[in-house]
């Protein structure tokens, strides 16, 4: 998983419809001690994340391994806000 | 998933043949300002893209997760018209 | 899809017996401007590619979703020719 | 698979209920010769590997091929501990 | 696939049951000239690969699809060796 922060969303209002009803944020990976590194990500958010939030994200097929995200045409996914890092 | 542009479409007379119907639009990478970052890359067109729009590209078999599409053999899919980018 | 020039070929006798059949192909990947980009990889030709051919190559699961591939240990593919980059 | 250092730990009490249990391990991956090599990532810790330890890392589906993790959204896991690497 | 050179080997003692009798080789991906590209990984060998030879490296679940491997947590294989690069 990434270690990533929440900088911001994406409004697509054509989209494919198995994205309907997930709100899709904009991540930026980070290094364990929060410098950036890379290219910003979408990333389906399924914990209820905020702006500004330390999460982990998920990718690949992990992110729709639960039953009602099977048919999920969806690659990353928020799956965690980090409370801290310890390094 | 990844936000892109589109910059233009790739003509192939033979190919696959599961890939039969599907336009296959060259997407430029970008970072969440807009900026490029990184290779070009071929993206099946799933929402009826056009050239110089943002979009929102999936990859890997996410983009194969829907009945009609799991015997195509496409690894990356424009998914969403990007309206806008709230950062 | 990358888009890639098809550069080489490679030769092994000792494989894992789900490649026997399959030509291997070495691709260099290559921008929508025909630059290279990244290193060479190789790839089993599905479509009858030359060398010196540009073309479209998928990889990950995608290249066995066709039932006659399902147990090919192949990871790349040469899936299309490619005719003309309208960028 | 991935040679890695285990360089911390990431708390996250609010996230997705499959990684309920799992240690949550921060990676350096690192080159055969023990330097360092790109961004540290989470890892569920499949071995009980401690800090300072050098282990293989598994990444993708591979990490849930075990009927007990099938439904976890795992994307990377810590698979073994490295005693030794012979080059 | 990748071109690599197998340079080495991973000893480790504890590691998950599903990794158990597989050599687990340290390979040093190439480009098709034979000079080094990127960082050494592990793969585990299906075909009897001996340090200094030049191999295929396959990855993802496409080193899984043979019906003995499906439950084994491997993402990287050695699943050919090199005779000849034509390019």
């Amino acid at each position: 998983m990434l270690i990533a922060k929440v900088v911001g969303n994406v409004v697509a209002t054509k989209k494919n419809d198995t994205l309907t009803g997930y709100k899709l944020m904009v991540i930026q990976p980070m290094r364990a001690d929060l410098t950036e590194d890379g290219c910003q990500k979408v990333a389906a958010d399924y914990v209820g994340a905020g702006i500004g939030e330390y999460v982990l994200v998920g990718s690949g097929s992990s992110v729709r391994v639960e039953e009602q995200r099977k048919s999920s045409l969806i690659d990353m996914a928020i799956i965690g806000i980090i409370d801290e890092i310890v390094v």
